[in-house]
């Protein structure tokens, strides 16, 4: 894999000199264009061996790019902050809106290597991280995206010689650590590793770049050049009108039976019991997110559900119980200016709260299968790849201690008109009920099937769905705050069995 | 001051009962009507002595309101990230955006008074924070935020009689912790700083109410319905023409001699000299921005001139010496809908970088002052209070190590034509003049006078203007890169200087 870089390329400085005017010419101009256009993001990824120039590329590019719509990231070792949230939100926070370039010296593969080369994880570990990463940047493609990823290698000897020359001149001295050459030592598993990733993530949406970096002229218009290619085509692309293509939706139940006409919605609670029972569950509540142990997790609750379903009342019988300062309720509306130039899920990502936090979601990135896909606000491939976008949203919260509870609260068609009947009729409730609320029920039967399918392909061991059979709104409040007390028990449990 | 509060207040349950409901419907409404309109912000300080019930009540109010657009921050320890830019920034990354209301549980006065009552530091410290806080007051409710702030008061005995209560029910004792009862006995000296912080602080557009925090139901009534009546006057008013008044704008120099005009625009430097000149304090700021201290301090390097003056090159010629890790450019443009929604210097206080880092603004804050001011984009009272806001955030930066450096880069009217006429010549330079740089450029002297105003009021020892002759850009930009240089070493050297 490595052989081509390992050729002893080389350009000479007459070359260089003479091609390197017309490069930054047209970098810089892509670059204009690609902000005017404003239509995608470039996020540019080097990796590579110690020594053989990723830092000094880097440089480069921000000489010879406006660094005004440039940012160069060194994703170092992470704040408090960021520990908090699970890994990947401190690559979210620095994304690149649309018609700018990001720059990440060090990405989501630095660790998994790092790890597994110094025997801090295993084969099996990197795997997963790879696929992850994979599906990550294949959804950051899906969303327009431009990735380039660069990998400066080195062989063995010219790594050795790098050093030592670096180290002999007393400018660059300082650049070359004790940990450089600990790293030498682990020059060959390195270069196993690095090949095992090369060889898993290199994917038509995101190929990686092998860069011989010994010769610096060689180096630096290798990566100049791809990147200025790669920005032109995209940008002669831009205006064509593309045909996404996906595999035909799912079909509706064909014997009419499906999840949502099981419920039984005729469920309740005797009003004379409701007080107690949510004193009870209230109670429950306040003591478990009150316990110690509590600040290890994080809890994220999501509610999806018809119209007039009584989001909005359940949400306040749980921040009821809770203590104002450690919880926050997020309601999704259209996605602001700053949002619309990043990837979909970005909004939600940038509402994660730090540990023995509890955010509420009232609606959520389940908006993309649901009103989007209904209403044609997004298109069928954007939907359709979303079912599986969403599960690794979730299961990388899940994998850093978050509970995610998820609620649909149902009610039937009969009692949502009951339900804006009473709003159009009390003054109070009146701002409560929009006109899209009756163009939304005339489209009862599609948003159903858009659940159903929902359900289905987003109900995970991990992350389940709640079915709220919510005809009844105090029997619909006790079975959320329910559920709830019993995500967050199970939690609490976890940690506790857990080895420290 | 606290002998209202000391009268023993109460309202007895059917009272509040009674009360209640009415009051929750018209906070709701207020609420709603406050989100639709989106003209203004709430900020809820809650303040006061232990036990007095501030989380109790903050509690409340979320229990009362829509937690969708109402956000609590319990303003614990700072984070690292916090800990490394100026004490205000915790407050403004929380600040809620217009139509939403944040209440602040520990506010900009809770580090002060404990400083004192702990004595770890002195009145005259107080004195400098209160007037701090009476500052951003002003200026945030100049920018339209309704400004409320709470103080909970408990009589000695009441105090202690509270927290023996608290203690004594098992439900509440978890929240009596062995601090509290060391506060307790500092409760003379607390009560004297309270005192001393609310008579200096009770503005008209940031009063404090004392609230006596014994009986819950006073309590809460009365929080209730200050805010109530607060919001609702608000939402009255908003849809008047308010006509601000503020002084008369500065007279042009009668002499007709200002500080432009005493620039030397045709000082040069010899063009052969220059890429000498330029490697020196290229490689000079290199190594400043290198060096182990650098990680102490935090560079903030601004630029703002003429059309065509050559702030993008002077800024490449800064950033080329640096490592793109560690720097960052935030070109000014039009606000987004976020930024809008937020007071005019919440777009800057979010590019506040951390520790070790220069960040470089191309045009700055001082646009209120310019354009704003020049093109009518805001009202004369606006520009008017904004020198003293602009002083006091930069006299913020100051004090936490950060070295603001202001750059105005001046070119003549002439050699501004020129650059003009070039830009059209050469295709590639094209997109670098607009239609809108023609009509500053017949704006030329209401523009000199902005500047030269800017200068006399927002040029000050702590953060100077340094006024670049430009007309020759060899000239400008080494001058650029030298006084920047001095500034981080003369910083750096303070550093040293200063007793651990």
């Amino acid at each position: 894999m490595f052989e081509s870089a390992e050729l002893g390329h080389k350009i000479d400085r007459k070359t260089y000199d003479k091609e390197l005017p017309a490069l930054r010419a047209a970098l810089l101009e892509a670059q204009i264009e690609m902000f005017k256009l404003a239509k995608f993001p470039v996020i540019i990824l080097v990796g590579g061996v110690d020594g053989a120039g990723r830092g000094e590329t880097v440089n480069l590019l921000n000489e010879w790019m406006d660094p005004r719509y440039l940012q160069t990231h060194g994703m170092g070792d992470p704040s408090d902050e960021e520990l908090d949230r699970p890994m990947m939100w401190r690559f979210w926070r620095e994304l690149p809106p649309k018609g700018r370039t990001g720059i990440f010296l060090g990405s989501w593969y630095t660790r998994p290597i790092i790890n597994l080369v110094h025997g801090h994880s295993k084969t099996a570990d990197l795997d997963q991280s790879l696929e992850r990463a994979k599906r990550l940047e294949t959804m950051l493609a899906d969303e327009g995206a431009l990735i380039l990823k660069f990998w400066m290698h080195l062989s063995r000897d010219k790594q050795k010689q790098r050093l030592k020359l670096l180290e002999a001149d007393p400018k660059t001295r300082w650049r070359v650590t004790e940990r450089d050459w600990e790293h030498y030592k682990l020059y060959d598993k390195f270069r196993l590793v690095g090949e095992s990733v090369i060889r898993h993530t290199s994917t038509a949406e995101a190929p990686w770049t092998i860069v011989e970096g010994f010769d610096s002229n060689y180096r630096s218009m290798t990566v100049g050049k791809t990147l200025l290619d790669a920005i032109r085509k995209r940008l002669d692309e831009a205006n064509k009108e593309i045909t996404e293509i996906s595999a035909p939706p799912p079909l509706p139940s064909i014997d009419n039976l499906d999840i949502l006409k099981t419920l039984d919605l005729s469920q309740k609670i005797d009003k004379k019991n409701y007080p107690d029972e949510l004193e009870k569950y209230q109670g429950k509540l306040a003591l478990l997110t009150r316990s110690a142990k509590f600040k290890n997790i994080t809890v994220i609750a999501m509610f999806e559900g018809n119209d007039a379903a009584g989001k909005g009342g359940a949400i306040r019988r749980i921040t009821g119980a809770l203590d104002a300062r450690y919880y926050n309720v997020i309601p999704i509306a259209a996605p602001t200016e700053e949002e619309r130039a990043q990837p979909y899920l970005w909004r939600f990502w940038r509402h994660i709260p730090r540990r023995g936090r509890l955010t509420i979601f009232d609606r959520s990135w389940y908006g993309r299968v649901l009103v989007e896909r209904v209403e044609k606000f997004c298109s069928e491939a954007d939907w359709m790849r979303a079912y599986g976008e969403l599960n690794d949203f979730e299961a990388q919260m899940v994998r850093h201690n978050i509970v995610v509870v998820k609620f649909w609260l149902s009610i039937s068609k009969d009692e949502q008109l009951k339900r804006f009947k009473e709003r159009e009729a009390i003054a109070f409730k009146h701002f409560k009920l929009t006109p899209e609320d009756w163009r939304n029920r005339e489209k009862w039967e599609e948003y159903e099937q858009a659940v159903c399918d929902m359900v289905d392909r987003t109900s995970t061991e991990i992350a389940p769905w709640t079915l709220i059979e919510a005809n009844d709104k105090y029997f619909a409040r006790i079975k959320v705050l329910k559920t709830l007390c019993q995500s967050i028990e199970a939690a609490l449990k976890n940690i506790e069995n857990r080895k420290p």
